[in-house]
């Protein structure tokens, strides 16, 4: 029987105790954000304050993305035959993959080969992106997380990269994946921005995370976003309804502005 | 074609710019906490500071469990087929409905069942309590959010309560479910003590959260440690094994405090 | 440890040998037809070679209804973001449930409650499904597996009423199937004839199934359309298109008679 | 608009007809066999009545094997939570991938890569197989389709292969399956005889099967079994139990004979 037994390094449970990653949850809850928890969980430490707003800020970035998602019409139309809520939400969740948030890793992934080819040849971030991407261009290969079917600048990229430079956390990653932008430029003759895939894609690289988890963060993101429109189509929407998907309105809220931040 | 268009409340998307709830999510980053995201996508508007802290608690709280709840082994169980992390968090999540996660809901419509009948016959809460109980046990109903098969006194939950007090949100809800337990014991002989899944659903009900949502904030919670359990299965375990759910050690890092808090 | 043991009655399984319901498989492997196995799994005895027939002509029937069932859209779905054959299959199943496919359970037990009263109070067929029809329509029940959004006349319901009449299956669940919608036009004014829902129904009722198996034999022969529409979907379409419902044209084969049965 | 019209060659629907594959449904009904039909779905033609006899017995063969594979354990343990019947056997299903019934596919390719090396360098089966074999040895590459845990000469596979004799549809990849095992047991020194995935395999390839529907055949015939498991579960244990996946005991039929073919 000794050597059937399995390990695990996550949690550990005894009567009336539910330690995580070494921590008590009941002396957590109440001291660390719902994101800052996740980082505990993943990486198996608990994050600087500084780490921990930049992960609650990935996490808020990707929580939704309206209703023409594949993984919020998948969550709808198995809502649609009358199953579960969770039933439903684990449908949208099995959307994400290679090509539906999976170029948080494709990116990850690029960045951290073109960081471990600046590093062995001794070369500078933007010399080491030239190499790279002539070398993609002639294997056509297509570089995740860069460019957007809906946004030509997307604002919450935008903010990341900002947030992540204000709060220290920006270094050798953030700075390849500019180098990388202005090498595709120069390969390509167009500029595509980064999407939001890769922003968090630089950034999930400055904490140490392997690609593997890129999925992982962005359905732990996203099941808020699918929880939503799993409750909205079954008390709103009739069941079975043919839900196509470009023939919606947004009839929600307007816009309003949170404020001067102090 | 017109009556056709079917409406969304939750999410507009224009070319750069993602509006949620009426908020820029841009904006939103680096502003919000995670926990408190969570509460203005599924509530739809943003939480004070107070309600922001306990929606962090109350999803902090539950993101494991460790190996032996059904959520993480039938997602342990799928990975080990070869399944995508994201298949696999998706079948955890597929657990989670009547038996696991669902005293949550459970338990809310009983609060709100009480709270309901206290209010229209004008009576305290111990009252109240006492004639459902009498009712329940005569219908033979068992009431969810009590009792655990692990923790007689499960610390997540006295933390929930108190955090509840200290923040500000513990009202008639709050009151019912002691009001319940004191009715139990004397109807049962014995002391069920809240489990977390009652004591969150406390918290839900203060905060005016629909039952039906329950199993929405367990998942939400619950996918954080999912992926942390299918990335260690295929990190650490090789295929196609008999995953036997008592035979495993915990071999994480030791019990350590986080300190005094301030 | 003894009382931990739990029991199976399906399948036994030994070295070089595999039993299913008391029977190896090698032997029934070409002796017996996949419906004469899906009846043996879930009956637990082998079908005449009438019931096989039939059987088999009940998996036949539902195999596919092509692009717009939700069951296929949310297949297709889930493949566009990248998943594998089989998490895609898996999210065309889960759409199985109360509102598609799941008219067989629910006809299956409106049959089965409409014979227990026929039999309890002695009444002939039409009786009592107008007896039952009244107290529906007072409650505002509405029959499950009669009409179609696209088929006002199936041909395959028609079908398989002729071949369980052919068969010598029909019985008082046929019987009382059609009494039940001479009762329903009496009642409601209109003819709404069976959909093939209801005719599964009437043919499971008299081979003694449970209501609660409806939707498996439903996801038995669903799986089969499912597959194929998950292969069309990765080897014909770009991944992460708008798969818009109702856009699609047909391109298959043109329709061609199977020639007289001799 | 008109650019955006995706096809679909599976199923036409039209009121009051169903033709799947250029097929009336309801014409198909009682005259084809349920392994017929899937033929026809996935090939797109009907089978000669030899290889729908064939067809029929391999979806036979895969319907269950007791309650340890991973897909039965999944699909139990998703019940066990509480979901529904579809939802259960989804989870089932999102098991079958590499690890687990992934030998069909994986031993396809390998059986068309070594029919095409024959074919082109103009060689026997067996020097075909000894040359590839060579390779796979360097390359530290398993053959998928050889070898079980529990079986060391599948009854299932036996049959099969006699089957696909007698039937005619033995060919070139069924011989390539036999010399593959004499080029393995020469190379590796001992016998591995085929298993039953890798008997299904040799047939797919007979019959002009891409590789990538191996898993869809799996999926097919194991949702038969998956349905009776997930009833047994939900009718015979009680929610919520540990699910010992070594801890049970067969309590079915006794072991009996179909008596002989005459």
């Amino acid at each position: 029987m000794a050597d059937n037994i399995w390990k695990t390094a996550i949690t550990k449970i005894e009567p009336n105790k539910v330690v995580v990653r070494g921590y008590r949850i009941d002396e957590l809850m109440g001291r660390i954000s719902f994101g800052e928890m996740v980082y505990l969980v993943l990486k198996g430490e608990l994050p600087t304050p500084e780490v921990g707003k930049l992960i609650d800020a990935v996490l808020v970035s990707s929580v939704d993305h309206g209703v023409t998602p594949p993984s919020a019409l998948a969550a709808r139309t198995v809502a649609s035959g009358g199953a579960p809520l969770t039933t439903s939400i684990a449908a949208g969740i099995m959307t994400i993959n290679q090509h539906h948030g999976g170029a948080i890793e494709g990116c990850m992934k690029v960045l951290n080969e073109l960081v471990a080819h600046k590093q062995q040849e001794g070369l500078d971030a933007l010399t080491a992106a030239r190499d790279k991407m002539a070398e993609f261009r002639a294997k056509k290969i297509r570089v995740p997380g860069y460019g957007h079917r809906v946004h030509t600048d997307d604002p919450r990229t935008r903010r990341l990269f900002a947030l992540a430079e204000e709060l220290g956390v920006a270094g050798e990653y953030v700075e390849m994946a500019h180098a990388l932008r202005q090498a595709m430029m120069e390969s390509l003759g167009r500029d595509l921005p980064m999407n939001v895939d890769g922003g968090i894609a630089a950034v999930l690289c400055e904490l140490g995370f392997p690609p593997e988890l890129g999925n992982g963060f962005f359905a732990i993101s996203r099941t808020v976003g699918l929880t939503a429109q799993v409750y909205e189509e079954t008390t709103r929407e009739r069941p079975m309804r043919r839900i196509e998907p470009s023939a919606y309105e947004y009839d929600g809220p307007p816009e309003q502005s949170l404020g001067s931040e102090d």
